[in-house]
């Protein structure tokens, strides 16, 4: 008996996610692959090509007369509006559903304008950044990181230091009252990592992501996941107070955290008190640039610091990687040194035989990049494939459904 | 078209994991939640019972005639042989696929007599013990934890200080040639943790396990997948530095790791630096139970110094709730106080909002209950499910299959 399903139903998404590794398939792989009759195969991908969620990728080899169609991902379905925004910058970009960069802008911004003025600015430039790319695809979501810690079940910032007037601020309600799609919201650091982890290790499974900018902070990706913790604070290394060294300058009994003794606003006070003029941590950069001794005497101390916290971190989570990034990290090769010399003193044998310890090379489009990947896996869950689908297909459509219906990409 | 497949063809692995929480399905139930047409729901139940890992579990009700049959996860279709071993003592068991304990024994040994002769001699107890159970289901796996780090893709302990002659023995290999069965190896401390959040904390996703008795060490549940990382080293917070603290009695200078700070051996090292006569961890148990007020003490700054990391901890990972075991941990009230006073005030306000920090309450069986647990996991994959139903029916069996081919429960 042939089923008569609504085409949105179950199974649906969950057939989706066999395209997500970016391979393609035909019918016939799939109906295989699945253990589903052929019938069901098709009236799934019929609906997933009316939506614009695939679409074919050329043909496959076959035994005389017409190939059969092989399917793939289409990263052209949607757009996405990935935002990352820093205390003194923010970086809007367009991506397509592979989180491939369409057009992005840099701006100059303070995020203590508070959270209306800077979304305002930043939505303003995504809808210009929109207008260029003058896709016929529909925005499908946004993706925003902050340089503080958010609950990210609700998209608040909680307490953030840096961010007057943010502390609780309904992020994503806001955002949706401009552009009513799906709207994630995280901390950039979790998107950093996001990115780093996507761009240059997909195929590793720990990974702590650490930037070091104004401020200082880790994404800490396990078994390929970003955890986030319990409220979202997990990767809040700044706070965690330094275990003592008899090699640092600092007296004994010293109780600081990290990011008093190791980030760039900290690095920019331990120069001021040797009389070196360093306002911030854009100053510090461009000193350790410079080769200023100072600079990198200060830079190679913090490293140190940063690589007290992280063999801690190393003997309790064995990852394989850490990456170091960051305005101010990036910046410093004696800073990754420091962490080094530290990590691979303090650590135990089994944590730290196969560690690697590296800068970042993923640049300033990181941010852009993992908010877009935020988005992009939370649309493609199954639940929200069926959604996507359900939408553009209408929930009662029968099994075959005219491509006209779908999205129009 | 009906389909012929091969029962233990694709599919039916994954329809196999919505029994795992437990709860029973009838088979049209089955077909509305995967969108499989009755025939091949059919189809993969028959392998299902046959190779005897589901049963019929009372009847749903309906209106008039037969009411369909419920169906689900038989924990009688196997057993598991659970092993706990510790520095001195072992307990071993037998558990059903749901890993309740069937019949255990727990004996005193010594852990560095080798892995041979231990593992012979509790090997001679799981045979005992299977033979009392006398059970028809056959043995489908051996699960052992192990008192030092090993590499969980081998099975092998790497660099054991408690060990002597284990590091970098095969112990799958060697178990295998006694109990040709699926064989996994873990750390104790990770085994516990697995079974405490089992039992006590099912619906938490971030759980930090700390076990004190001879030594220290933490099992790492983060989004509800116990975190082994890289080379299975992680967890080990013995090796890492405790952070200065004002009020400790330790020099300011001191550069001591945990594990010489906090555990059972290093609280019976201080007491008898006071003169008091405790030789070992079991000393230092019983001089707490009789409220000796030089143990009392020295385990509640032994707990202080056990928060200093777990307050790192907590800001780098944010879980909800810390568990307290191990046999010095769970009998020392003043140890968890001395915890939660520093975690309390080193952590930031996100981290700590809704942290719990609880003595353990598994008990002694949570050993061999986390031991079958890990058996139990691998066992139920969809690929794992696969094989045994192949293995039970035949690769080239027709989608009906005679209840006598499966398993003999």
């Amino acid at each position: 008996m042939r089923e008569i399903r609504p085409a949105g139903g179950p199974g649906v998404g969950e057939l989706f996610q066999l395209f997500r590794d970016a391979r393609s398939w035909t019918r016939s792989e799939l109906a295989e692959q699945t253990g589903l009759s052929r019938n069901t195969v098709a009236a799934r991908v019929d609906a997933l090509l009316a939506a614009g969620l695939l679409a074919p990728v050329g043909s496959a080899s076959s035994s005389g007369g017409r190939p059969p169609a092989q399917l793939g991902m289409n990263p052209r379905a949607g757009l996405v509006l990935a935002i990352d925004l820093g205390a003194t910058h923010a970086t809007v970009a367009v991506t397509d559903l592979s989180a491939s960069v369409l057009t992005s802008q840099t701006i100059d911004l303070s995020i203590d304008d508070g959270p209306e003025r800077v979304l305002d600015a930043v939505f303003d430039i995504g809808e210009r950044l929109l207008a260029v790319v003058a896709s016929p695809s529909p925005l499908l979501g946004v993706g925003i990181g902050l340089p503080g810690p958010v609950e990210y079940s609700t998209g608040r910032p909680v307490n953030p230091p840096i961010m007057p007037g943010w502390d609780g601020f309904d992020v994503p309600g806001y955002v949706g009252r401009r552009f009513p799609v799906t709207v994630l919201v995280d901390n950039d650091v979790n998107i950093l990592a996001l990115g780093e982890h996507a761009l240059s290790w997909p195929a590793v499974d720990d990974l702590i992501f650490v930037k070091v900018a104004t401020g200082i902070g880790a994404g800490i990706i396990l078994g390929r996941e970003l955890q986030r913790g319990a409220q979202g604070g997990a990767g809040d290394i700044g706070h965690v107070q330094v275990p003592y060294s008899r090699d640092s300058p600092r007296p004994p009994g010293d109780e600081s955290i990290l990011g008093d003794l190791a980030s760039g606003a900290a690095i920019a006070r331990l120069l001021r008190a040797r009389g070196v003029d360093a306002a911030n941590s854009r100053d510090v950069i461009a000193l350790m640039r410079a080769n200023h001794p100072d600079a990198l005497e200060i830079a190679r101390q913090a490293g140190r610091e940063i690589g007290e916290v992280l063999a801690a971190i190393v003997n309790t989570l064995n990852p394989s990687v850490i990456v170091l990034g960051g305005s101010v990290g990036r910046a410093s090769e004696p800073m990754l040194a420091g962490i080094r010399e530290v990590v691979y003193r303090r650590s135990i044998t089994l944590a730290t035989q196969q560690l690697q310890i590296v800068p970042s090379n993923a640049g300033s489009q990181a941010g852009v990049l993992g908010a877009a990947m935020l988005v992009v896996q939370q649309l493609f869950t199954p639940q929200s494939v069926t959604s996507i689908v359900t939408a553009a297909t209408g929930r009662t459509a029968p099994v075959s459904v005219p491509a006209a219906a779908g999205l129009r990409y």
